[in-house]
């Protein structure tokens, strides 16, 4: 493996994604200074209290100056503005990059605005945790997983191997694809398991003749599962739906066509063919974990014991 | 807490559920004896082996001769021919349960059939993993997660408070509702959850534009969360919805409807709608987490280091 080092990374937003590279480029000594912009007095002050970041500006423009690796770590919805406001400051051969889960809008979002002499290079970590802010990250959260670039033409083959690596050193597996296709991938490997796990427990939160204190008590039937990643940070999942609807509508068409067959099923009394859907997913559950994106572990690990109880916040 | 010891302790269906209450009564000495019967001798060699009951029988007539607690943990589909079955060789005063997901059908299927001499308290121990099998189980199971009998008028209330302490014992909290409502309440926080994920697992599977392989790579945006509940076993399931059609219907008719009201909110890039459905989600996390229901680890507690590598099967 090649090594990498950065003079200077600015990362744009220090939220879980933004604050876990900082620890991690940090760790693995990817950058000799590290600094951020964040917005709110607060998240600065917890960066800088941390000690993941040296310097933490309220304007992006001071942070992206002198730097040669700038990462976008905002929810999507900001790239525009943020991407006109820095790129009278981006340094001469900067490399510009993103963390956004949806990449084809992110393209032309930030593309049009920076100038020639920099680098830029969509990218998305498929890595993150239902935690948000600065204090939620940690070094370890890309071991493993896969780190999605999707340049357009315009990088040069160095900076996309100077960003592969910087990725590949903090633990990812990095790999290219187009924008339009990485936004299909997750659609169905992200984007629509969010939009589905965000509707049941709105439907939930809506029942009449259950009350919320029995939605509560029996989650641990099946609908605690889904309430992980529907308490995913509200401003990122609602820009990734406003900036990846082709796709997410196309999928959820196809998800709700397959549920209605399952209705169907339901109602008729087919129990053959609600066995025979029952039985194949085991098989792509294995090879998740298999391929390491899993844990093997029964119920993802979770305690069974009393001492679990004494966890209660 | 009051003590409660069996005399001889039948479990027809040695699976997750069943292995687990057999370990589960021994740590805890509930019963002077265990048995089983399973249908297959290679499951009644594993439970033997296991050493988690005394006899294995193949036949459920011989399993509840003696018995003075019979507990029928296998899918609720068995449960009519079982009943008739095992009604000639209950014993007098025996207590006859379930560990059955659907509570109406169930006291449809075995109520009926069984003789007045004994009890029946049709149960539902809200636990489980998305292993199958007699060496899936442990003791440790049902610590903290609740069971919920659903008496139905017939049993004395001495047998009903000696299931309850029987459960207690096992670290169970127990609570007491009617059939109908157990059914509707389930619907939301376990069977629609796992329809929807068996469906999106199944959606993922048919596409014809993204590969296999690349679900399984960028699984852990979301959708490895489906994959657990999506991988339990299909028998089980298919029999839960044929048995809970009316309950599961009514659920899946509001799900789909509050699933169409976000589709068109996406269609109208109407973010103000998508944030606010968004927003309300953490806050049942939270409760769940503070009812002792959900770690509150991150990501489940996954383990995000190089070691996880390591566990590939």
């Amino acid at each position: 493996m090649s090594e990498v080092k950065f003079k200077r990374l600015a990362l744009i937003g220090i939220g879980l994604i933004g604050s876990s590279i900082a620890r991690s480029a940090r760790l693995h000594n990817l950058a000799d200074e590290i600094v951020c912009a964040a917005r709110t007095a607060d998240t600065r002050r917890v960066a800088l209290e941390l000690g993941i970041v040296d310097t933490a500006y309220e304007n992006p423009l001071d942070a992206v100056k002198g730097s040669d690796l700038v990462i976008f770590c905002t929810p999507v919805g900001t790239y525009e503005t943020l991407a006109k406001l820095v790129a009278p400051a981006l340094e001469k051969g900067a490399i510009v990059t993103d963390v956004g889960s949806v990449k084809n809008a992110v393209v032309k979002a930030i593309g049009p605005h920076l100038p020639d002499h920099v680098d830029f290079i969509p990218g998305h970590p498929v890595a993150g945790t239902e935690k948000s802010g600065p204090a939620a990250g940690f070094a370890e959260l890309f071991i493993g997983r896969w780190c999605i670039l999707t340049p357009t033409g315009q990088a040069s083959e160095d900076s996309i191997k100077k960003l592969s690596v910087f990725w590949t050193a903090m633990g990812s597996k990095v790999e290219a694809m187009d924008p339009e296709h990485h936004d299909l991938v997750l659609a169905i490997t992200s984007h629509i398991p969010h939009l589905i796990a965000y509707n049941i427990v709105g439907t939930a939160d809506d029942l009449e003749d259950v009350t919320q204190s029995e939605v509560i008590k029996y989650s641990a039937g099946g609908f605690r599962d889904f309430t992980r990643i529907a308490a995913s940070d509200p401003t990122m999942w609602r820009d990734v739906f406003l900036h990846n609807k082709d796709a997410v509508l196309e999928m959820l068409g196809r998800f709700t066509e397959d549920l209605t067959a399952l209705q169907r099923a339901i109602r008729r009394d087919d129990g053959e063919t609600l066995f025979e859907i029952f039985s194949r997913t085991r098989a792509i559950r294995r090879q998740i974990i298999d391929a390491g994106q899993e844990t093997p572990e029964p119920d993802f690990g979770r305690v069974h014991a009393a001492e679990d109880l004494d966890h209660k916040a």
